[in-house]
């Protein structure tokens, strides 16, 4: 079996972008925004958007599920304030909802929070609630920065961000450490936003201690983990310099890569260089990367094809694409368990 | 012969620290502060600093030539404002000059700027051309980020930057793109806002067309290239989104990767996937990782032992060791025939 876990709903239905507009265009004068009632896409619509693109793929590809959250750079948390946040990341955590509900057996919902630059996290915890107890979220994404490209926020070994690890812990739920869209002109989205913002969470973790304080806490690094595996002796000997323990025992029991490299060998390199055990199989498909690669002749993202090319045992193999999600998720694990898979 | 184009002063006389640390405390009044004369260091206090380390460790490692600059982290342009960066990198500046002349075949000069967040780069003009004119400088180092990991300066292919631009064509004088120290809590200076940087510099090149203004302008991306070689799958797809060229025709004729990365299998993956051509070799040592990695018994910046134990032919080698910094950096190139090497 293959989970992939790091989709997102990158081809909702065009009226979920109207509702927005509409939202940001009242931010003003929110009494005259659109309420959540506004929204409405049929379970017909939302197929139509399923169907043809992460299904088909799905299916081509051979992934027999995706782990589901709202489009990372329409997060936006920088747009508005905390209301804003709130009424947004409800009405996205509900459809990726109703597509797990839809194709149980193919998606397993995660959520986004309603993150807003300068708020406390802890606002954050009753929709994190919700989306796991009635949605039966078995993840989150969590944004180090919803400043979006001006890092305003503290590293997440602040305590300011404990509230939510403490709810992750007590729901056994992991989190994709993932950044939203650039406003800096700086920072492309996907070309550099993405990338940096997966290597400064690596390192702020490296520089604290947060997982004495949380040592059941699982977090996500995605994309590869950003710069970290192509420079793996640089955090080895940063960590020797900060007095820190060997990588393996100061980070690995807690944090976890994906394989969202889009070409053999930097793909190699990560299962080269990472331990099987925190690799996870994802692709982020339709997503930052859509086209086939004219070397190829193979999408980019089809990231299947780089695991099965490199020299990965086949218990390796079976466990970056299967036994490492179902360990790191445990609610997906009880899903699939309770569909006898 | 082996020429490493990657060497910052990190080792200078405690004298210049305190000069600094005297004219930082006298930023509200900078009357009171120290004047360039106050700064008294001899020939005897450089070679002290200079033979037992960086020298020793070149002749222990076979490094004929370092490209020397002052040290990046202490150039911190986010520090008062023009004036104050102006005095300090002439302060600087001079210093690598002094010590390029007392072991004229072991080092050549490069230079620092006076940048200053919010300050146009074209102020820098004038300590750019003393160094190149005055101190025989073979390549700069150009600060993408003088605000310090606030990212508040325009894209490096913004106009703002061209009068840096032109004066490096007409001297045909390279860059390398390094930012300084991180005063962003989020962004640990040398695990995270380096590499972020480097990768930042990269796509921001990739969005924009400044190579057709500057046909001849080179720049140089230390650090391996931050995330881009990991990641060069990724960057090939945004560059066909985008609809630029192949990423050989849009940018491989004006950037250059250095050899930074402190680990086997990253070395290997950097010249794997970067044609030899456009990697240069460089340790940064006694920088960023200063320690011996336990599991090799060798230091993780001797970064030409990765070099030597890659599958690189001996002409690429020879390439990456010494020609291509002789065409990338044609002053150096002349320096040395002056001196019939």
């Amino acid at each position: 079996m293959i989970i992939d876990c790091h989709g997102h709903y990158t081809t909702a239905p065009p009226a979920l972008e109207a509702w927005r507009t509409r939202q940001i265009d009242s931010l003003a004068e929110p009494w005259t925004g659109p309420r959540r009632a506004d929204l409405r896409i049929s379970d017909d619509e939302l197929c139509e958007t399923i169907e043809p693109n992460q299904l088909r793929l799905m299916d081509e590809r051979g992934i027999d599920l995706t782990i589901f959250s709202p489009r990372a750079s329409f997060m936006a948390h920088h747009i508005g304030g905390f209301e804003t946040s709130s009424e947004w990341a409800a009405i996205c955590n509900e459809l990726c909802h109703r597509v797990s509900r839809l194709y149980p057996d193919r998606f397993a919902p995660a959520a986004m929070l309603p993150q807003s630059p300068g708020v406390e996290p802890a606002t954050c915890v009753p929709e994190l609630s919700r989306c796991v107890e009635e949605y039966g979220a078995v993840a989150l994404n969590l944004n180090p920065d919803p400043s979006g490209g001006h890092w305003t926020a503290p590293p997440l070994t602040d305590r300011s961000w404990y509230p939510i690890y403490e709810k992750m812990v007590e729901y056994d739920v992991p989190a994709m450490v993932h950044v939203s869209t650039s406003v800096n002109p700086a920072f492309h989205t996907t070309g550099a936003h993405y990338l940096n913002a997966d290597t400064t969470a690596f390192m702020q973790l490296l520089q604290g201690d947060l997982f004495r304080d949380f040592p059941t806490l699982r977090l996500i690094i995605p994309h590869g983990g950003g710069a970290v595996p192509y420079h793996w002796g640089r955090f080895r000997g940063l960590a020797m310099a900060l007095g820190k323990p060997e990588l393996e025992e100061h980070l690995l029991n807690n944090v976890f890569f994906d394989t969202c490299v889009y070409h053999q060998p930097g793909s190699d390199l990560l299962f080269d260089v990472i331990p099987a055990r925190n690799i996870l199989f994802a692709s982020e498909m339709i997503g930052a990367v859509r086209s086939v690669d004219p070397c190829t002749g193979h999408h980019f993202d089809d990231t299947r094809r780089y695991a099965e090319a490199a020299k990965l045992s086949e218990e390796d193999w079976a466990d970056i694409r299967e036994h490492n999600a179902r360990a790191v998720y445990p609610r997906l694990d009880a899903l699939l368990k309770g569909q006898g898979r």
